[in-house]
């Protein structure tokens, strides 16, 4: 467990988070229950926002809130002083609702529809990021109509593909989002952009990859983002004064992870604003505003389920499964991406963990399983079991799969919490059905 | 595509379901929506409730209700003279809501609290399935306090694992669902069931696996259960009465899979109730009331997802990405299993189709594909995108992701169409938001 000043195991052996004891969560909100440590996400926010500062002056952080999309989440994030990267007109609703500044929002996407585009020109939103050739002409008809400058990135693929420990370089990025550079494709946008009217063309927006800990692609992506920028500049005669470089900071989830603490993020913002300063200085490019966009790095860790254990089974001669009363309804990630979390006993911590479970979900579902091959205390129904690292895509990808709720969202802080999202009920099953 | 009657292309080359226009639907309901051949959905249920009262006589029809789950599908198939497989408690309250008679249900799951059971026993569900040790003593308390017997079956598994178009047999089944025959878990399982007072154990349940088209194993698993069945009659003195053979049965996908039709049904049910037949007299057993679990078989095909086409991207020397309107939101499939499905261009039937295209939802992840290569007519903007065979597990298991909506659903028949489900709308996406 990536134990921290606001996660930890208390004296009585069960797990604190925000000072609050888990029993006590589970007594008030039940379970499952997602449960965010409000304490650790500003804390995150903070340290994006301060390393920008103090290594680049001159930028904004925007949280990719497809990560974990609340109302109460857009609240937070503001508060720190962050925008928010949005991905559909329901987020940009949302984040609204929420009392954002729609001049702190940025809109991506691959297939933003015409009434999209105009929902966002509309209600104000800073930056839409262009990403297919026919956007930028319904854009245009949008804003003349409206009578409005649009402030827009484009979002090129330099060509370098991060993964977690690794990269690629690749000068055919099969992807269905942005504009390769390499084979011309974002040439030919940018010189459709250039020639619009109501269309600002203001800058370049890429987006490397996700869950990503080595630091040698983002700084590959600088060099070519600054090369493409100047090109831009120079050659298309774009008046470009902002540079997006995305977001994909890895996170903790278990122990084949490195422990990437906030200390680790901020000397990666370092690195990644040094060497964009040193590229900037070598090719003669004026400091552009340079915004970044992590979710996962700012809600993953912040982010702990709790469940209830239920059924046990034994089966004879091969393994031990423990049920759970969540699943792929609430957490998804193991049926989509086989992804691996910590599980612990939460109520005892202390107990040895001498006994190998496969954590199964509920669902009728064999593949429904939110963890193998996980080492416990021999586990009893009706006691506490904590999934830690689940605050980024469990509750934005909920669904109610075989009609189960999904769980509400609590936040704690400083030994209090209370409820940001409510647990649904019998009715919201079939509020929608005639 | 698997044509039918009621799925054809018109004089007009666009598609027609149930006798409606596509063109029509789109306008009338908007995209992305959820289309259902309600003929088609009864056509199903008669072929296996007829053939399985033409071939056996004695048994019923329990649609798998996870496949496709709201009000208006129990309707259907309690009109069909089907009863329901329910695997929550909000299946319970949804198929309640609907009229279903609660004797026609039968509750299954690996973790059923116990407030799950003792909603199921209030309720009065006509079966309750086994599926873990500590349930019967569970169920015997709830039922003891409520001074009700409640019949139950017991989830064993055969040691028959049946695959599209192949089986495996192991006698150490890897499932979080059931009991062991082999390795003896069953028995003691049995053993206990036997010495209960209010829980009354009245029969066996198995489910051999999923998309089977082939005969075989469901044959191996018929002589598997009816020796057990007799087994657990003679050596544990149990009453047995009834036996629950589950589902799985295979839909057509893609060229890929077989057409299996309605007559394929009733063929394979015949078989399967003629071996049941021969076994039974065989080891001289009474003929048990017999039930089968379809879902997938009743739903799948009669459901077609209407898309509306978005962005084209032509990779410059790679690939064409077509976008629409939908994603892994309201079809997780080919992200969850990388699933095929049949695609065409609806309003176009006729024409050739000689361009390939990754078909991509509009979510922010790279994985968020609807079909890989598919043969389309040189797309446009704005047509009519048509994916077939999503009425399993597509609405099912439907998310919020990205804060999209869930799309509605409507039933169409003799070229009339009516709302089921209604779409989600912003107010939706925030109802349970502080």
């Amino acid at each position: 467990m990536n134990a921290r000043e606001t996660l930890y195991a208390g004296k009585n052996g069960r797990l604190q988070i925000g000072g609050v004891d888990v029993k006590d969560l589970a007594s008030l909100y039940g379970t499952p229950l997602y449960v965010f440590d409000k304490a650790h996400i500003k804390k995150v926010c903070e340290t994006f926002a301060e390393s920008l500062n103090k290594y680049y002056g001159k930028g904004k952080i925007f949280y990719a809130s497809k990560a974990f999309c609340c109302k109460e989440t857009y609240r937070i994030v503001k508060e720190a002083g962050l925008g928010a990267d949005v991905v559909s007109a329901g987020e940009i609703f949302t984040a609204l609702s929420a009392g954002t500044d729609a001049k702190n929002l940025c809109f991506h996407g691959n297939n933003k529809s015409y009434s999209d585009l105009e929902y966002a020109v509309k209600s104000g939103v800073g930056y839409i990021v262009i990403d297919a050739v026919s956007e930028i002409d319904d854009l245009e008809e949008i804003c003349a109509k409206l009578k409005v400058k649009q402030r827009v990135l484009l979002r090129v693929n330099p060509g370098v593909e991060a993964h977690t420990h690794h990269y690629i370089q690749t000068a055919k990025p099969d992807s269905k989002f942005g504009f390769s550079i390499e084979n011309g494709d974002a040439d030919k946008a940018v010189k459709n952009l250039v020639a619009k009217s109501f269309v600002d063309f203001c800058g370049l927006h890429c987006h490397i990859g996700s869950q990503i800990f080595e630091k040698t692609s983002f700084l590959l992506a600088v060099d070519k983002m600054t090369d493409y920028y100047k090109k831009v500049s120079e050659d298309f005669g774009a008046k470009l004064s902002v540079l997006n470089l995305g977001g994909g900071f890895g996170i903790y989830y278990t122990e084949t992870d490195p422990k990437f603490g906030c200390e680790d993020y901020a000397e990666y913002i370092k690195s990644i604003c040094e060497k964009l300063c040193e590229c900037l200085a070598q090719k003669d490019v004026e400091k552009p505003y340079l915004i970044f966009e992590p979710g996962r790095a700012i809600v993953g860790e912040a982010g702990i389920t709790l469940y209830t254990a239920g059924r046990i089974k034994n089966i004879t001669g091969l393994k031990n499964y423990i049920s759970v009363n969540g699943g792929m309804f609430e957490n998804p990630r193991f049926a989509l991406y086989q992804a691996k979390y910590t599980v612990l006993a939460a109520e005892r911590l202390n107990d040895k963990p001498d006994t190998v479970y496969t954590v199964a979900g509920k669902c009728c579902e064999s593949g429904d399983v939110i963890a193998e091959n996980v080492n416990l205390p021999k586990m009893r129904e009706g006691e506490l079991i904590a999934v830690l690292s689940t605050g980024a895509y469990n509750y934005s990808m909920a669904s109610n799969y075989n009609r189960n709720f999904v769980p509400p969202v609590v936040m704690v802080e400083d030994g209090k919490s209370y409820l940001a999202v409510k647990g649904q009920t019998f009715e919201d099953l079939v509020r929608n059905d005639l």
